[in-house]
């Protein structure tokens, strides 16, 4: 074989190259390994040098994985002076040609670069797994953000809810899959395949899941579901073994009680509104009975947020006697107290007033406890009010458990999914932070309730 | 069920607003839609409005396709100015978050349109088809390419080499699927299912698909694989009834014969380059008899390339009679005529000197008559030579039939994919514009073959 | 490796044993191969000696075949003395011992032989054929249907309904299974892949097929139905491509128009009774509207009974002028000249008294000509009715193609699968030959309308 | 709707008919089920009959399915004197005809009934359990055995190795089936889920199992296989967590080590030789360095041999010192005596000579002690020596666990599988009960490592 220069004023322009061998470069290092794979040869070398990136990467312990990422920060960004040029371009003439240099001004190089390592078999999970080490690493040092940004545009785009397959997950799924919905319920842990098929069976207890093509063996979210005739009030009541089976067709209620991301990479990318969604129409449909889809949640900021209350109280207000006039910032320090003594401890009867102080306290909570953009500073409040979700009950002495009791003073709360209204209800809350919410809970929330209110 | 607003302050602001109920907005304008899908409402509709959107594509003509590309093309742009702010915000201050501006500064509102739309199941052939019908009105109205940006960005991401899956086609395969492979074959037309079945079957005879996982129906691109022991000389030779079969371990060379991409809605989307190395990857794999891979390749280009530099003749030139040494950038009239004539004839009794003639036309055709960005003319070379083939034999009276005699005066050339070399030869291609060819093509090019040449 | 003969009292009797190798075995005859399988080392040998049986039979020519045949009817048969002793002794003593002996005593070796053949990956199909085989041979060859009596055997028993896979046969079915759809239609014959597809969609062209889970490419039968609005009364108004399309939801009649066997080899053992009454409830769950499940049935055995009919006449009533009050065994002769001149025709036109007079005819044929076992001698006829339908209505001039004229004079038959009433029905038909025939068909048979008859 | 009846001669034979309803039988008793499945009716009825038979026998009590078994045996059963004058018909003439007859004759109706309950979607796995039940209920009812020949005969049809599917069960096998595997588990228990992965992962562990097509979540039966380079000399070193893995291409041998017959319905339908066979068969194809196949076998019949050896001892060997030269039929009494205390032992420390005589009893015992059809004594080894395996190796202190030390005082055997002499050696047991052992295992038996033998 020989070589034809194509174009003879190029025969000129030849210089000796030493070609790198591709032994060479998996010995080299990452900067080598990201310029071959961002390099012609690497367009080529179909996927040989990603994978052996890729296989470097995951040989590599933390400190050499945190080496990588600072490289790829700091080499492969934008040219914001590119861009400036680009977008005044743009302004001036706005063709395809203009706007396609602007887009591609903007996308770094980083991004190729894991667009090209996505091109081996698997590689989506290694990039998923990369990402969860990245957001580690983000912690110490903020530089590396700048790299998520890349890693969340392309997530954004392969993750798009139009390639995700929803599957339910019952006894007759792998057990590769099954211990992973072991490994990664968040919510109420499981603590054996026993307790785990309980979750599954009979027809009463159901399991649904997202699924990518392309990572067939790892769940992106699942959430639990109980089929029930009266709506629960203790998460005990769903989770024991002692309970009454429900035909399905006799089921009119259908309670979320759980529902865990499973990705730590895909954090922030945002799957739980469609699998809600998707699992209450499918439900519907094959369960003509069901009429009313809703959430027996947790309270998990409950906990942090009586402590800040707590820790800003006036001297005197930390005796053991509190007046029970006494508030900060209108909630009644005796709720505060209260709550601080349950999640202290590891059992707790309750008497019926203290449940009912524990329910205006959450309500409260839930309710006018802000956070950063004038959002409910409950993040499980925030997923299901974002959603489109109402707040229909709060529910005391709801999770006796010890995490229940710690988290949230044993409070549970239900979210309704009423599916002719969620559009609706999120429009509202998403343009003007509109909680909708039960008339039981606004009750909660009445002046003749409280002693001093600013709701009136 | 009442509602509280999150912010007391928000409460004055409450307006009343006029909610568009689905039934209208079906009845709507595309604006209207287009508006609700991008709206907080359309976020959470679970599809319907995307739905809704897609349906009322569907159903559309072309001029109301037309004003529905128009007013994409016309709202929805990004906001150059803005762009600029936010680029020399991070030029100052090169942080996640002004990246995070920046980014989405330049992504129009138009690709989250088409990123909503692609949630509803089945969408994606949808949004292809869309495209597909975008290039075409692109072609009258240059405004609407903009449009197609969004579309390439997207689809980029979408149908990324990682996401693509190989599947053999043959007898077994869905009969909806072979009767597209009949549809699509864009090389060596199939007349029947006969005719499909000798190209499947028997084991000589491959065919392989890339498909994407939401798309299962839709090939998107296949190859057809004739493995034989010495490499053939003619496409007839590969399509006849009549041929010896060889048994599959017999097999020394597997010869590309065709390949077609499917989808006209991903032109510009490269699958080709992939698909190749990835079906030779494999059939080495599984026939380790295996050697040599090549292409019997039409040379599409070579017709109006003729018909160009006889157009620009002078006017003596055309006379009847041609004096063997003249010649027009090179090429010898006498060829550029021979070939004109046998483009005409509809069957042509070729002697060896014109077989030899027409070789040395082509081999200067391949070589050196080059387009924009210095690549060859010839979109067929231009692809197996990007994708780091050499350009290895050039064979007359290959392609018989009338499209073959029409389009390129019978000849055919073979590329050969030298698996250890593809990565250095597109590297050479991609930097340098070098045609890797084999010492039988160079010496076509010989001076002593011909009377003038420059490449002496 | 060294040998203990287990009882030391065997190991005098150990003679120097020949071991035959396999690979003389391959050679040898199809005795010897018999043998071989049937032998403790054919027991063990893990199918390869079955495997060389099976190979050794698909290359044999038609009088080889006819050897090994002869060869099994000859050898390999039940002793009868044995049995009666078995029988004796069973009669005597009715232990699960000497029902064992008794039972394996009228087991033939034969049937042990094609058990063990079986074994082999494949085999299921191979004995099909080999049973196609055999049933033509033995219409030469008396003797031979005792080995007939075997695969019967254990054909009822492998091909069990509750090891049938019932299918919907579509345009997305691999092309292998539907090119055998086209090549085993029986009824209605398929001139092509796009008159196949006509057949499966839209969604009122339905086809379904039993398979058995080790034949999973060869359909063993299959049903193809229209699903209309008004019961059709041509094969044509379902045939053509200019009928208008049922939208599922308004269909109420399901019409099996074609029901065809596919495996020779199975002949006898029966599945279209199952098939139908599969299909119905499939049907009746999936599409609720469906209120009536009937055929649209050619009546193939009209013709032959004609000629019969028309063969014995004395000789002056085949003259051409028929009195129209002259009959043969009650049936008019002019009706049966009419049907004779019908079926000479390539193409006829019908009056209305000619089609009146060929329903009686049929109405006569299918209810009072009888044979074997006084069951109707019309094959459709005796199928449908021993399913349990009833005979709902005779409708003339029903199909004009050549072979509908040709076979049954332009009439077709409908029967009326009642799903309430098959079972009762059935039973009546199978234990006292009574046929359910509606008000209209009865109407044909009556007095009035006839001459002379017997019923009343 | 009315009727004809077909032939008019019939037509006064018609009785008034009192046609039970469904409702009516399926409270009606078993007999009435039975008479209505097997009648025409119930040929027809699509399954309804049988279904209702099948639910009724699984809700039934011990008593009441008792009562089912003994009215099966009662009635149903053939008639002796019929098959006495078919076989005599059939002696004078040999026709296919009255070879049905015969044939038929033998076949009580009974069969057919299961036959017709077969044709329930699922009633195979249904049967399968009821001969479970039924094989307990013989053990008291000896009359009942003859309703199993019926059920062995369509058992042997319906599980032909021809219609059995073999797959791995690996972590990605669905939990229903895993948890089967749990529980079946004959011969090394498997105590958790943690315990069932360390037998099936990493890829020096596997497991295959045999299906029948209509029972997919049944394993019939299954095999455990160790991947190993020396054939190991303890379970423990197979089973332990501490061992070193062994990469596939690095094995040479692999070891059967525990294989598990999964339904007592099942009991006498052998697979376990064809699963071994074609698990040793797929093994040596995928993974070409393997080239021993061995097992790892308990001898579970040693101990109840000892005790019966010893239980005919005269009085005064049972006095605790044994003279070393004493033997009962050869065998040292002091031989019987060590292994006796082994058994009774929770654990017990080998000495070498004690690890030496309890080989030596072995190799007597497997090789010397026979049962009926002179045949091995010990189930697993008359499994093997069956299936064609040699008798290899008598490992000693080889299951130190307590039902090993329990069942066979510790001893193992290793059986060879010699895929090339499997069917030599298998003829050889088969016809002649020839052991064919390992050298080793002779010098066991050699009359100078024992005071008297007979072998001599």
């Amino acid at each position: 074989m020989s070589k034809i220069t194509y174009l003879s004023d190029m025969l000129t322009s030849v210089f000796a190259r030493q070609t790198t061998s591709d032994e060479q470069l998996s010995k080299g290092s990452f900067d080598e390994l990201c310029d071959a794979v961002l390099s012609h040869r690497g367009e080529s070398s179909g996927g040989r040098l990603a994978s052996r990136l890729l296989s470097k990467y995951k040989h590599a312990n933390d400190s050499e994985r945190l080496e990588f990422f600072e490289m790829l920060a700091d080499r492969f960004d934008i040219n914001a002076e590119h861009t400036i040029r680009a977008a005044q371009h743009y302004a001036q003439s706005r063709t395809a040609e203009t706007l396609t240099i602007l887009s591609e001004s903007v996308e770094s190089r980083r991004q190729e670069l894991l667009r090209r390592l996505n091109r081996v078999p698997g590689a989506t999970t290694d990039l998923v797994n990369m990402r969860a080490d990245l957001l580690v690493a983000c912690k110490a040092n903020e530089e590396l953000r700048r790299i998520d940004v890349d890693f969340q545009n392309l997530f954004r785009s392969w993750f798009n809810q139009g390639f995700l397959v929803m599957r339910e997950i019952d006894w007759t799924t792998p057990a590769n899959i099954l211990e992973k919905i072991i490994a990664y319920e968040a919510v109420h842990a499981i603590s054996s395949w026993r307790a785990l098929r309980k979750r599954l069976e009979p027809s009463d207890r159901r399991c649904f899941a997202f699924f990518h093509p392309v990572m067939p063996d790892e769940p992106l979210i699942f959430v639990e579901v109980a089929l029930t005739i009266d709506p629960p009030e203790t998460v005990a009541s769903i989770l024991t073994s002692d309970r009454m089976h429900i035909a399905e067709q006799d089921a009119t209620t259908a309670v979320f009680y759980s529902i865990s991301n499973c990705q730590k990479g895909l954090a922030g990318v945002s799957f739980g509104n469609f699998l809600i969604k998707q699992v209450a129409n499918e439900l519907s449909l094959s369960i003509p009975s069901l009429t009313t889809f809703r959430t027996l949640s947790p309270v998990p900021g409950l906990s942090l947020w009586v402590q800040q209350q707590l820790s800003v109280l006036p001297e005197q207000a930390t005796s053991q006697i509190v007046d029970s006039e006494e508030s900060v910032d209108d909630v009644p320090i005796q709720w505060l107290k209260l709550a601080d003594r349950v999640m202290s401890a590891t059992e707790f009867e309750f008497s019926e007033e203290e449940n009912s102080q524990l329910q205006q306290l959450v309500a409260w909570y839930l309710t006018r406890a802000c956070g950063s953009e004038q959002q409910s500073i409950d993040p499980v409040a925030r997923f299901h009010l974002g959603n489109g979700a109402s707040l229909d009950n709060i529910l005391p002495s709801a999770d006796l458990f010890a995490k229940g009791l710690a988290q949230s003073a044993g409070v549970m709360v239900s979210y309704l999914y009423d599916l002719d209204k969620v559009a609706d209800n999120h429009e509202e809350y998403a343009e003007q932070r509109t909680i909708i919410a039960s008339d039981r809970v606004l009750s909660l929330l009445e002046p003749d309730k409280r002693k001093r209110s600013k709701l009136a």
